[in-house]
């Protein structure tokens, strides 16, 4: 007997219907024997629509509010799915996020899980029953209702998995598992039996909307074993896991970010502490900065590019010209039609060749590559947004990933 | 400064801008330097929607889920009132059954109120905060979420009231207060300043929708002042509270309740045992019976005849029949076209002819009285549902109730 925790999210349960077909997925997995904890997320736009009503309140709902209102979007959803289940023969219970004893950090609107308090879990399972948890939620210090911000239940249900020395955490999504790129960019993409924490991660981060990267890093940390499955397509999925069997592989999946824009902070003086002060500020509201370059700019100065999501760029040019007096730059510039393509594989470190492979690729295809920035796994490079699928068909086909 | 419990039902936030009505409502009486718990209800049809929802899952959910299903409707409005009052300019928190302490029974669906750990109230209300309480739920012995049944949140509001020795529990309602009979069917009813909380009970239970009987009953208990007044219009209610000078007092109101059917169970050998044996059947189904008569039958056979409420009525037929092997009726008969009308008043038992005069109005009327029943503060009468608002303007007119 395997203890199996399933996660679906909002889009799996959005009707009747669609709850009727995730409790025959969780109910067959019982009924072969296994213990089944199913974490769940709100039905559909059901958080929009949750967001939509406070708004019609006020602009700045205060966040402890806030949480309290979206909080009820999973609890509609376990409790439906609980009786879905029932109907299908096999006992339930549904628990909230505070009654299956997650502990979270006070922040509302983006807790950190501190501990699962495992116990009511343990007695329900004792009971033979499916446990239903409402993800994305728990419990602060002060009794009360947060929410881990979006894409939280996949957190939920790695950290439960963790905390129950799980054997499987299954993450359904509406899609298969992880391709070796978009199968809607590149019709040759396969999709991967198994890749290694670090690459999933470098995946996600790339673009690859398949699972929470705060979920794939806690699934590293525990070492618990992630499958990405479809809830609508009963075919094997993609294991997340521990590779050790690493010399084997090269360049295992080509990933296209769009939400990526460049900015140039031009003509700084060459003074230690300019580059500080730029990034320093752009920390402070908490916007991530990727692909930084700094080359020589006019008479002893510096040019300083970098790249950050598009929907963040607004504010961090807000930042840097309010800032400007003390980074004292000539001009400051971006860009908005850039995309970043990126290879991943665990391998590629130990082997020489990889990234000019790719730039081979870029260039047979008269692709112009405007950055570069390179990890132990990955090479990422900025181009026209006009170019990227371009480029990604390329890559792919380069590295043969079509032919895995 | 006192401390008063405001309760609002469903229909007062239905929308935005009736949650800034009550946000006014509150904040003014916050303003004026009270303490303000406050009390209310989901959203408009928000708990009819959630009920649809499991509807289409399932014809029976459990009752478990059912309540953890519907107690997101006040959370939800608790939410957004909370919201609504801080925009307001005034501090407020928001605070589920659970976290302000219900601890109830474990029966789901109708769940009572055992005791309420105010701990968390208070520290909310010391710290000058408005405190906004989910109405309708409860958590059981389990830590599971229990609601306390349609009309609950009266009972929480004045449970509250009752724990935090509160001055006073208004009960806010779309009628500026408690009338002399239903200014729709006699334009002539007068608003009562006060009345006393049996003179309620019984104006509630015959059916006067104003406040829930349990409610009333709980305030009498704890000796809560209760006060019923509108949402819409701020206007003096009408007080709910111990009336001590009974001797003043004669009728104070005329109630009709259409929600009544008549069944006669003709026939029976009179044998002692019998009559216990309808009732107990029925008693066990938790059907209400009202208006017993019993009556000589043919040929040594008795006829009783008594009141249910209309939408028990298939069922109480249901039980009788079922049952009718050891009731041994010649035949079971009813009939659904018929009304109660009553009058209360604390003084009555004590004041002859109130009855009688009574009859006189509905004898002058031509109305034919099918059933009497009395208690000490009441008399009712089942007529043709026809007659029903005839009856109640000639009973109003006759004891001069217009010029209170």
């Amino acid at each position: 007997m395997s203890l199996v925790v399933q996660k679906f999210g909002g889009s799996s349960v959005a009707n009747a219907e669609r709850v009727f077909n995730v409790a025959r997925i969780i109910t067959d997995t019982y009924k072969a024997g296994n213990q089944v904890v199913v974490v769940v997320s709100a039905q559909g736009d059901t958080t929009d629509d949750l967001i939509e009503k406070a708004k019609e309140i006020t602009d700045r709902p205060s966040k402890r509010e806030m949480d309290m209102l979206l909080a009820t979007g999973e609890q509609i959803s376990i409790s439906l799915l609980a009786m879905a289940i029932e109907k299908l023969g096999c006992p339930a219970i549904s628990l909230t996020g505070w009654q299956a004893g997650f502990n979270t950090s006070s922040q509302y609107g983006m807790a950190r899980i501190h501990k699962i308090n495992t116990e009511r879990l343990k007695i329900e399972l004792d009971k033979n029953k499916i446990v239903v948890v409402a993800g994305f939620q728990g419990l602060n210090k002060h009794d009360d209702i947060t929410t881990l911000g979006r894409g939280g239940s996949d957190t939920s249900a790695v950290a439960l998995a963790a905390a129950l020395s799980a054997d499987v955490c299954e993450i359904y999504t509406d899609v298969d598992g992880v391709y070796t790129t978009d199968p809607r960019i590149c019709p040759d993409a396969v999709k991967l039996n198994d890749i290694s924490y670090d690459e999933m991660l470098e995946l996600a981060s790339l673009g690859a909307n398949v699972l929470n990267n705060r979920s794939v890093e806690m699934a590293k940390k525990y070492n618990v074993k992630l499958k990405v499955l479809s809830s609508l397509h009963r075919v094997e999925g993609t294991t997340v896991k521990e590779v050790k069997d690493v010399e084997k592989m090269m360049v295992r999946g080509v990933a296209r970010d769009n939400n990526t824009a460049s900015i140039a902070v031009m003509e700084v003086d060459d003074q230690p502490g300019k580059v500080y002060t730029i990034f320093s500020k752009l920390a402070a509201k908490d916007i991530n900065v990727d692909l930084i370059i700094q080359s020589e700019g006019r008479e002893g100065t510096r040019d300083i590019s970098f790249t950050v999501a598009s929907d963040r760029l607004q504010e961090a040019l807000d930042v840097l010209n309010a800032a400007n007096d003390v980074i004292g730059a000539k001009k400051i510039i971006f860009d908005d039609t850039v995309s970043k393509v990126s290879i991943v594989g665990a391998g590629m470190v130990s082997n020489a060749g990889v990234a000019s492979k790719m730039f081979e690729a870029l260039f047979q295809n008269n692709i112009n590559v405007r950055m570069i920035a390179t990890s132990e796994i990955k090479v990422s490079v900025l181009i026209d947004r006009a170019d990227a699928e371009r480029a990604v068909v390329a890559i792919h086909d380069k590295f043969d990933l079509g032919r895995i």
